[in-house]
């Protein structure tokens, strides 16, 4: 452990706990969600927007922080804290994802992952070495190390080779990491902006519950701060990532905090949370947001539909958001049709809102002991399907 | 003058007035400069943000909510107060303005201007009796007659045709309303919502000093509550513009409110308060921020300027906006490089508040009987060409 990295079991209920989290920007209460802030920015809302919605983690992604502005530049401006005005604990992945889903081009080497910047086609090379030093620069509070994601379904095979490279990669990533921990002055390219960062490993395995258990195993051999559920959310169906989650989290240590990595839907956070998830983040309430999706308890509402042309209830009636409080869907539709910049912002805030206040409930539930109760009472309301 | 409104002017400096003007929703401290809230939003930023910013009246435009979402849906929904969650004062233009500028084909007759929306090419007429029951349905606290507003230079012939036109259009434009207010019986297809609407006539004839003289004795004798100078920032050199201002403003009713639309620059709210106007308008401090132009006392800062990559001042060290609060140069021009929308919302936020701080400067300098000292001032320090 870092001298700032602590995490603590409050209260269980079930295999669900209520953590805290200690980074060395300040103390995370878990089960919690990450809202995700691309760019150094969380789309359309601003920092005071996330403080007030009492956001107390948001993640950062290397992979674009890293083709722009760029990690050193960062770094000279005093890490990402400061760059983005942001005082408390942020998160990054390690650039493997976006490498998979975004990248121009993507050549896997044993050394790394070769690709193509989307932005201007420019040549990269990501090893599991480089990805540690540029989230050290940055000097987020947790780093990821560097996996190899494939898409679903992969084959054994594929799962297989990609689950050990992964392991492969984690251990020289780890390595690098307590380099630059231990021995800074040892890597005078990389400056460490952060001395408290901890970094977590990532299990892989695809959907198989074999390559699964391998692949905790030798992860946790190699003695993380702890560890995240990575390779999933990526196109199997709900019910097998359930599976995968409930067969996987029980087998990572019980002290630790558990990181489902780009999950999900609302009732995905029940689901998880229910096998011992900790920490969560997902693009969709975000994403959503701008496409005009609002969340509400009972599942989606689509702003833009005709039916709310002259609907002066708020979007949610039951939601205490910022939006919900002040206009309605009428206005909203408006906006949204408009192309209105705003529309996004307050879709967003709304969104985020769901979210935030869904993991305090999830949080407080477990508290009181009722975590499955509050649980069923959210599956027999929520839909995924439109339901205004 | 309707029950809801009346100006009081408590102090005098030169030609400078520091006044009151009350409104069914609230007083404005004046001289006051209105944000532009086009489509009943004030691009990039929420009404949240106003209230903050200390906005005390916004304006809306009526060929844009006339067009999309429509006055009579706004109406339907309460008014447009009601419809975008604001309960400031609100000011709306005729729309006149618009369909000169944006519409994909105008034609003017006597009867109104027969225009083609920019949207979908569908044909619309808008006459001064349609923009008076428009701006009734809309509820703002002051509507705005109809006025024929042509291009800069134009001809002396095109330039007297347009003042008597809009002469005889604010006449018909000021009956509508006093029917409207006096006998809303009488017109069952409009729903007034605002039965304390104020109505400003507008003083036309370009750049001429004879055909302004001509137009605010004929637009005055139509008793409005007030009077706003129309047909200027269309072109024309800016010293023209302060001229024309010099020679009109102080040919209005000193008890009356005076408007100056459309403008503008920083440099102008001095110039023109100095000849005695209350009121401004402009689109200027929220499109240049998207465009990431930042205003100061020192003149524009243009933010995706190399020099700034790893600038970590703020935008201007003299501020105590929101942005300038809590973000640096660096940050601002790595939002604004990568397009996120974060970047329009923050430099949205200092270019409003630095209008809105003019604004406070310029009325507590009138108080204390220092305008000129300031206005000085702010010459010698302000250019309109980037300076950082």
């Amino acid at each position: 452990m870092t001298d700032g990295f602590d995490f603590r079991i409050l209260n269980r209920d079930g295999l669900a706990r209520r953590g805290e989290l200690t980074t060395p920007h300040g103390v995370v209460q878990t089960p919690a969600f990450m809202p995700v802030g691309t760019r150094g920015a969380v789309k359309s809302i601003t920092q005071r927007d996330l403080e007030d919605l009492d956001a107390e983690i948001i993640l950062g992604n290397t992979y674009h922080l890293y083709l722009k502005p760029g990690d050193g530049l960062i770094a000279r401006c005093g890490g990402l804290h400061r760059f983005i005005g942001w005082n408390r604990p942020i998160l990054t992945d390690s650039g493997g994802y976006q490498v998979y889903s975004l990248a121009a081009m993507r050549r896997i080497h044993e050394e790394g992952a070769e690709f193509r910047s989307h932005i201007d086609g420019s040549l990269h090379m990501l090893t599991p070495e480089r990805a540690a030093d540029i989230q050290a620069q940055l000097g987020s509070d947790i780093a990821m190390v560097l996996d190899e994601c494939v898409a679903s379904p992969a084959g054994p095979e594929p799962a297989r080779e990609a689950m050990e490279r992964s392991v492969r990669w984690a251990r020289r990533a780890r390595t690098r990491h307590l380099q630059l921990r231990h021995d800074p002055a040892s890597a005078p390219d990389v400056a460490v902006t952060n001395p408290g960062q901890a970094q977590f490993g990532i299990v892989q395995g695809g959907i198989s519950p074999g390559l699964r258990t391998e692949s905790v195993q030798a992860t946790v051999e190699l003695a993380f701060e702890a560890y995240a559920i990575g390779g999933l959310s990526v196109g199997e169906p709900v019910d097998v990532m359930y599976e995968v989650v409930a067969h996987t989290a029980p087998l990572l240590p019980d002290g630790r905090p558990r990181y489902l990595m780009g999950t999900g839907m609302p009732d995905d956070l029940f689901e998880c949370v229910a096998h011992g998830v900790d920490l969560f983040d997902c693009v969709l309430p975000t994403r959503n947001a701008r496409n005009g999706q609002l969340l509400t308890r009972r599942g989606p509402l689509v702003i833009k539909n005709a039916r709310y042309a002259e609907d002066v209830s708020p979007p949610d009636p039951e939601c205490s958001c910022y939006t919900c409080r002040h206009f309605s869907r009428a206005y909203l539709r408006h906006l949204f049709i408009a192309g209105e910049m705003t529309a996004a912002t307050l879709n967003s805030l709304h969104n985020l809102h769901f979210y935030l206040d869904t993991m305090r409930r999830i949080r407080e539930a477990i508290v009181f002991g009722s975590f499955e109760k509050l649980r069923q009472e959210f599956r027999q309301t929520f839909s995924r399907r439109p339901q205004y």
